[in-house]
């Protein structure tokens, strides 16, 4: 019952995850939402008039007192989990044990109860995003028009905005929240349907209560506040694991581009960004720049696992053989746990990122300086042209100056471009040298992104702000 | 141009998919969409002044004119498909050839073709889902209280019925169809905003004429009839083919099960499904039940492939560095027309089985006389101990007669069951044979499967009808 | 330190696989294989003339002494699990503390002790492959010769024998364990490179000893007696990894394919295998032939899990950025244990398949009985016409009869082709009876195949008792 | 039977891979190749004299003749390929036309075939990828010695050799040279075995001409110089497949890294490789340094492709029900050309780079004079304790003067780390101007990895060249 390091601990147990989120996926709390499960179904069949009040009121008395030892215990002897957890339940209700599980199949219990571990993970993994996305609104909003060397091809292109860059990750992860609420929205539970999805055994056994099995499965599924499917098998459809498992790697692999662009990002070659550094965390003292994206690469590390599931959940899905194949049940106590408990490390150091990461503006600049002259020279032609110059003459003018340049940059000087422009006497003879700066002047070449950044973040925290308040009054 | 079988050409050109599929992945449509593109961007610079209506109309009066042979020969000379497409379509346009593309970048235009290429290709797929579901729907109705056994661990278990049991696939596909819409209702072009996403070339050349990036962008799109995403880089972002693969994958997976049941049902074995035989094809004299159910073991192998592509997209999307990478631009031509051509063509064939599938009452009555009075014996177990039995006592009648039972059954003969139980005199004395038949007979032990499979079709129905109007008047 | 069910517990640490596949991922196994490779390293540098025989002596006294609380207590200050590990280490070496890890980067250590755990694992994996495949040996000779009805599309085809389907499974199986000794054989740690694979630490400390860091790795590795990669970066190539996950998914994909055609084998409608039964495993009495496969169900399950680990791995290769990135170190931390106990698990549970599997011989000649004689008819044709008769004719005799006896068959009774055939006056005319018997038995319709399952389990068992005595050999 | 782009046509027929590459993969060359097999089962029934000479001599005469119109109009008849393929045969035939296929099934001719055509295909790749390998050995020699920049994290780390950083890729490329041989020398035909593996209508068809099925088999085989599996059902096992796809696979990977620290090193932000250039391909004149990636990218992006093409084998395989089940055949007429054209694509692609690429020494000198000082002072550090200063004083004095110069650094200027370091009075009084110079130079501290750069490529010339001769000796 209790493990150390001298055995395999997962890293799921001890390295990665919330503790919240490591609970809902314990022994402890499946096996209480199991009795939360009964608790529901007697509580129906209480109202049909098969179950007393005080067998009823027994069970609730005893639902809390979870003994996983003595269900272990049981479970040697039965061989069925189920059942080993009936009969711990059981042995502590006195009047009411007799009755828990009455008419239901061992997944009657067991697919309700991993589909509202599902709603409470992905309910974390929620305001885990939810919080990462007003750290990324702020960022966004304090950013959006700071302009920086934009890179198609990872080759400096044009310049854009840093707001908009994050934009980029937000507006993705935006869409991820989405389909996560979306999906707790959708989630549905198997109900009450017995060993093959009929209700046979619910029916026989309400036939003289005048309550019919569809009404049992509603006001049972009405006490665990969980929609259900009109149709399951012996077990609810393996589709929606897939689901489940499609959104969190969707998820996952946004922020996989983000920690991979971090990491390049934080690359002395470029150093714009750096992730957070702790006050106590003392750098290389020969090698100054030298700072390991840590929290990006373990980002995409686990993304990558997260990424590999649904493969697993699909495979489970596709071969649910007829009314129920029990191929699915191990790989399910692996993926499920293991994709929830890795979204939420991942979003839990997205979030660290975000929230600490230090934006270098002398790098910034830097490499505004080095590359954006070069990017700037088409307002220049198109100046050129507008005084009266041959365009492909003027062409020419640029060319050779950006060659002469290059070469500097590329011998680790300063771009000299707009100094060469400057002095070259065809150039100069047209346009004046201030209005020569202002042209060269990239930073001023962002188009509208520093506009959408902002129109982007504020209707982001728009949206934000109106779903916390309608969470609050949900949960009230 | 043109290509035959010394080379290799691929399956999805000649054996699976509808033309109609293939022609949307065809280069000549991608081309033509383009020009489409190009229409829209000019349509809204017109507007802006910036374009004449000469230019205008003499793009549209040759916008149809795809010239794939002349494209292909400039692509030697510029190897750039995409300016070779503009010199190409410039080339047949005197008057405005010259403004073809006009402060775009290449992605400006592929990138929005491709996003209309997804929506009618998985328009193309709503339509089959739904002309799927159609059939199913009409299958559940006719079949929504044919009792037959149910499985569990591949094993009888209890009775269904088979419109309850078709209901499960028609369950799962109405929710892929929600999916499918949904995608298509979600799905967003780039818009226009250049190499980096900064709408930077489309401000310059805008400056002087009252309209804005933004503004040129939604009329353009509009000329497209698409939406578009807030924030782009150079490309739309690659979530939304991650997206799209997830949902074709998961719509696989319905179909891989169907197809993998739809296998085990056909098999002698079990032997109560089979698929349509064409009325000149002639089995196999010798084994006259040897039908190889090769429309299901294609749907399953296709729907394989289909299942592999979200990890080409995740990887994709995950991997977007900064602005925009093209190391997503050789897959995407592999895996989109892939996963549509290959979906298109399994949910034909599936169209094919439930339109077509022979149910053989027989053999549904022979396993149901086979398996089912062992599932029957609980009803009995019931009603013996209310006729005053001791229930352990009439448990080990029941048990023992199974016993002898099951052993003919396993030799090959039928199950004597019934009879063994109405001879033994412990039962006979406290059960009539008239009640002993109503109870041990299985198929009465169905639940509310069948009422369900009514409502459930019949609600289908409903959503289907009411889809299909909303359709039409959206067309219009 | 230590972890309990009110936590996520892994089902790796309490479920699956054994108490010694799962101590080899142990941190404790971990921590205390570092020490062997600083050993290792000590002592090349101390035959170096670096370090004294007392330092090194020290450490080796020390070198049990793996204390996890203390190194994680030191992890909470230094932030790095290996710098931790070398202060917990040196505080127990008052001698030789100073000199562990002299010299090496961190993956010098943590890479070839990953290299080490993984042959340790591999090694565990051989032997019960060996076991595993020493048991289908058995069941080979056993069965080679018993004729059973073969499948293809799964519709009963011709008749085979059991040994011979089961050399299917064992053939696939000594190729994973060609592949799988390969694998180990092929195994080759980092070596000593440091940071960045140049060795260039270990050459400046070694410039005035006479050694060269190429011949320090030489006699470090081999006190490891450890293979070490020619070439390397921080860490050894993350194609080593592909390697190992693939090596293990292929494994799983056969078992998968045994636990899938065993979940069919057993069911009753097939019903000629099944699963080992304890004595006290009590049956449902109600249904004495429902016996759920869920060994072979958890074989499916778990093989899926492991057959999605090569997609992490291939990533991690894949994306291996220039002399190392650390975004492979979390996922390795999962897909390495929990691959290798999935592993463990399924061929353990595949032992206990095939040591413990019932063959139901009653039900193997009832599907005889009842497909065979179909098979058997292509016989009959062929003698009839050597017996003068018109192939056409003949050809519609037996086709008339069997569609008849098809008829009954699919009713639920007993194959009566047998008998139409003999009392059919053509055919009567030209076979005597004796003959018909002997043309329509089926059993004898086996071609070579029980002859070369004799061969291949006889050529099996050679191979493997000559694996035996080297493998004693190698140990000595 | 001919197409052109007004349908789909696949970019494996017009864009990638080898014209070679795709023929083998033709349908013309696959119908040829089964009449070789045909040719092959005929010759070993005439040895056994079941087939004339006539009859054989006649199939030989028009075996070349394949005629696929014909072909397609029979199957639209018989609706099968094979018995189409046959009759055409037949048909040309006018002697020997009814023997041909006699006692065969269908799998026996299509299994054979496949392994042929990847036998074909793997040696084409076999050629590139030795080929590839020889271009990298020049390369390697070439560079052996040059000191690069190393990156962790993509972090400047210490100096390596460029020679030593291509002899990554080429290591690991040549175990994927070593596996893709041990592939090809181990595959196996089906051979002729019959429609469950028992060679039951061959042992029929032999029983009279003292020839057993095994040795007809024997000699069917050899004739196509095919080495079979000993056991096999309808089809040779899937895990063949696997293992082909696995193998494709890993070399996918390796290029995949190989592309992606292309890029990286492509980027101006290192600069240091280029992708070749066509003469007349002018880059952007604006931009001198914007050089696409294109061919990297095109790699990554196919290699992606690869990757995923294992799951779908993976399927099949685990999935292979009993004797065979058809629901690999649509996907493997995909995956098998996919992933064998896409591997011939991006192998010539990486010759291409390895062949064209640039090294822009001005790049690596600056970047070695850039970050190359930082790695360089722990030298220094050890020389001023040698020469007598305290530790701690030396680390701090280098300490200030590397914070100092990184500032410069950052800021886009040179490095000024070793004029700070020389002028620093506690620095210049222990070491002298010339020796510290040389301690400061980065490029000398690369331990051993120039010459381990240079033995690997020795080494690997040393492979490549007995390899070639064993080649052209084994066609011989």
């Amino acid at each position: 019952m209790s493990y150390g390091h001298q055995e395999f601990i997962s890293p799921f147990t001890w390295r990665y995850g919330s503790v919240q989120m490591r609970q809902i996926w314990s022994e402890w709390h499946k096996r209480w939402l199991m009795r939360r499960v009964w608790l529901a179904l007697a509580g129906a069949q209480q109202q049909a008039g098969l179950v007393t009040d005080e067998q009823l009121a027994d069970l609730h008395s005893h639902a809390d007192e979870v003994d996983i030892t003595r269900s272990l215990e049981l479970e040697k002897e039965t061989r069925h989990d189920v059942m080993a957890e009936i009969r711990t339940f059981a042995e502590q209700c006195p009047v009411g044990g007799g009755i828990i599980h009455w008419g239901a199949t061992s997944a009657d219990i067991t697919d309700n109860v991993d589909v509202m571990r599902i709603r409470e993970a992905a309910g974390v993994l929620i305001l885990r995003l939810e919080e990462l996305l007003l750290r990324f609104a702020e960022r966004i909003e304090q950013t959006a028009t700071l302009p920086v060397m934009a890179y198609s091809h990872i080759q400096p292109a044009e310049p854009t905005t840093l707001g908009y860059r994050l934009s980029v990750y937000a507006q993705d992860l935006s869409h991820n929240l989405v389909d996560l609420k979306e999906l707790v929205g959708n989630l549905k539970g198997k109900g009450f349907k017995g060993a093959v999805g009929s209700q046979a055994s619910f029916s026989e056994m309400l036939q003289d209560t005048g309550m019919t099995a569809a009404e049992m499965e509603r006001r049972a599924m009405a006490f665990l506040n969980l929609a259900y499917f009109p149709v399951a098998t012996q077990t609810y459809t393996r589709q929606q694991d897939l689901g489940v498992t499609n959104t969190l790697a969707s998820l996952a692999s946004t922020l996989h581009k983000f920690g991979l662009d971090f990491r390049l990002m934080q690359s002395p070659a470029i150093g714009e960004w750096s992730e957070p550094f702790a006050a106590d965390q003392v750098g290389s003292s020969a090698m100054p720049f030298k700072r390991n994206p840590i929290i990006s690469e373990n980002i995409c590390s686990l993304a990558r696992y997260i990424g590999a599931m649904p493969a697993v959940a699909w495979e489970n899905a596709g071969q649910a053989i007829l009314e129920r194949s029990l191929d699915d049940s191990a790989n399910r106590r692996l993926f499920l746990p293991g994709a929830f408990i890795a979204c939420d490390e991942i979003l839990l150091k997205a979030n660290k990122l975000v929230t600490g990461m230090t934006i270098d503006e002398t790098a910034v600049k830097r490499n505004m300086d080095r590359y954006g002259p070069f990017a700037a020279t088409e307002r220049l032609l198109m100046a050129l042209v507008a005084a009266g110059a041959d365009r492909q003459q003027a062409h020419e003018w640029i060319r050779q100056a950006s060659m002469r340049a290059w070469q500097e940059v590329k011998g680790g000087r300063p771009n000299p471009l707009i100094e060469y422009l400057r002095v070259e006497k065809q150039i100069n003879e047209r346009i004046d040298p201030e209005q020569l700066l202002t042209l060269m002047d990239a930073s001023q070449y962002v188009g509208t992104a520093g506009q959408r950044a902002i129109e982007f973040a504020s209707q982001l925290k728009r949206e934000l702000a109106e779903s916390k308040p309608r969470q609050a009054a949900d949960s009230s």
